[in-house]
């Protein structure tokens, strides 16, 4: 994998790059849509394709509990068995492990749980994580990391730090395959001097990439910023960075303006499967009545099929009567403001007026008819490393 | 309305013919795909047109209940309304109305029940209902009639009978859009010598095409066949015939051997969505751990995207994992099946061999993989109008 960063705003830190990846380029500021198990929830791949998503994120805990490592492999990889061309990132499952309710041990060597679909006791160390990532093929990898929540203790932040690291190093030693890029992952708690020293850690380590994790787990927004301004500050330049398991359009753009590259969230599918489509005014709910005889698309000038093909009365009707249909085109149509988000955002970048596009952009999305149903409002901390489970 | 008489098989019954409709031609034998409430559950509209369906079946009942007709009339019809624009044949609901908890009231005037959805009084007379389905505006349009459950006393067979007689002229009374063609329904019961009064009363009336109600309701089948027969011999021959609510690929067979152009049902996408597959061989269910690790598509040769892109692994691992797509792919594979079985229906009349075909169509299926899963076994008496709810 190569990382070509082509242009920094002049007034902030928003960059536009490609990551050329073995199975095409992504162009950034990108979103990643989640497919949790090998398919983004109810649209085919080539639906995700059509709503400008260059790569997808996959889950590895949950592939590895089911179907399996092994049967992925023998299916030629995750890329033939879902039927998707382009790049994937698989997460280690991290985080899912970390939400666990049967939780067994956590030891310097690994993890080990009860699976949630047969109770069976699983193993997971950063080398075993390894190697089923590496039978699922993805283009980018993550490793196993430590997810704390939000307030955590300082010993306890000050141990999942040092396993985060311990983990990293190991993975990167069991790391075979090249067409795989391994990134690291900044974990750190809440202590922007402990975030900084875990960034310096991992540098030193020297990774294709960095992604960002344990942030938007529940503390206040304005932390959220400032420790990834931290963070963001101590990475090198010419390396993507990633914010695991954010996705909602205000903290995209935020997160890109401090120079974040990648993102994603469950949260556009998440919401459009309820009802709730994102505009550029702000989240708008289907279900509501007001829109029962509406027939005015979701969003005028929207190229997606729900917003070409049908009113907000007829999608209201769909979500009446519970019909999957109206899960599907709202998921499309949130899927499709994401995308168009992400190349507005490089256009902006591009042309060195991000700031005042932010600024506008920003304003615009809380005076909408949504206010009091932002996304953000629906992207609870369980969404952080992006599963629908 | 016109229909085109192309064919008559030389040794069955078996007609191939052109309906032509405002909405475009239909090609019969033609099996309707069933969308309810103005979709075909989980499919859109580009969808279902790519199994080589022509005509889709929507219902009365339930679309006047919710959303209601005067919504769907402002948005332009339900063509416009669904986004579907082809031939639309709406169902008027007899068969939902006489499977209520809750009917209230049966009189020659019409039917009074409470509605499943907001428990308000409602109230049915051939006349309410051709006003309704001219707000709706299918193409074809069905009157009020009285449906009867297997068995039936002869006493109650017979009023029943006679309502339908009177809603029918009723209907035909009350029916003035041109844009649309309003079937007869020939009822009668399980007694041959009553259907074909009911059929001989109900030509005198001179409708400009006939349905057959009230069969496939949980009579043995060979009394199926032979009432289905006792009818379509007094059918003129230049009028389409339609077989409400039969849908199995051997009960298609049967009934086009017996000059039935038209049929539908919800049973390809309700097996579908269980992960029930229609394949010539019989069906096949995708859930059994037999297919774990089956990487061969549901049926080789088969053009639909379920079977092009995707494996039987892949699909139950979608079933297993509870995700939207499995549904929506194998509806997609039972439409087209299904469409593939009338055009192979069309062309073996039009070649005078639909004998032979039938035969060894008949023979395949029943030997298939799937034997004692005969979709005939998934097509319960709720089936007999085609309402998914």
């Amino acid at each position: 994998m190569r990382f070509e960063l082509l242009h920094v705003d002049r007034d902030t830190g928003a960059r536009a790059g490609r990551l050329h990846t073995p199975h095409g380029i992504v162009h950034t500021p990108v979103f990643m849509p989640v497919g949790t198990h090998g398919t983004v929830r109810a649209l085919t791949p080539e639906e995700v394709e059509s709503t400008g998503a260059e790569i997808i994120l996959a889950n590895t805990f949950h592939l590895s509990l089911r179907p399996g490592g092994a049967l992925i492999r023998r299916a030629g990889g995750l890329h033939a068995f879902m039927h998707w061309a382009r790049p994937i990132l698989t997460d280690s499952g991290g985080y899912q492990v970390f939400s666990l309710p049967h939780l067994r041990r956590v030891t310097d060597e690994g993890v080990v749980f009860r699976s949630p679909i047969d109770g069976d006791e699983v193993s997971f160390t950063p080398e075993r994580v390894m190697e089923i990532e590496e039978e699922l093929g993805a283009d980018i990898v993550m490793p196993l990391d430590v997810c704390l929540g939000y307030p955590a203790p300082d010993a306890e932040a000050a141990l999942a730090l040092r396993r985060t690291l311990l983990w990293a190093r190991r993975a990167k030693a069991a790391h075979r395959r090249q067409d795989q890029a391994l990134f690291g992952i900044v974990q750190g708690g809440f202590a922007p001097e402990r975030r900084r020293q875990a960034a310096d850690d991992l540098v030193a380590l020297d990774f294709p990439g960095y992604a960002v994790g344990g942030l938007s787990v529940g503390e206040p927004k304005p932390m959220t910023y400032d420790l990834l301004s931290a963070v963001t500050e101590r990475l090198p330049e010419a390396r993507p960075r990633y914010l695991m398991g954010v996705g909602a359009p205000p903290s995209l753009v935020e997160g890109v303006g401090r120079g974040v590259d990648m993102f994603d969230c469950v949260m556009p599918t998440r919401i459009g499967r309820t009802g709730m489509a994102l505009t550029a005014a702000g989240p708008l709910s289907l279900r509501r009545s007001s829109h029962a005889e509406d027939l005015r698309p979701i969003e005028a000038g929207c190229p997606c099929p729900a917003c070409g093909d049908y009113t907000r009365a007829y999608l209201r009707h769909l979500f009446k009567a519970g019909e999957m249909l109206g899960p599907r085109l709202v998921s499309l149509h949130n899927l499709a403001f994401m995308g168009r988000l992400a190349a507005e955002m490089r256009g902006a970048i591009c042309e060195d007026r991000f700031g005042p596009w932010s600024r506008a952009t920003l304003a615009r999305y809380g005076d909408g008819v949504g206010r009091g149903n932002r996304p953000d409002a629906a992207e609870p901390s369980g969404t952080l490393n992006g599963s629908e489970a």
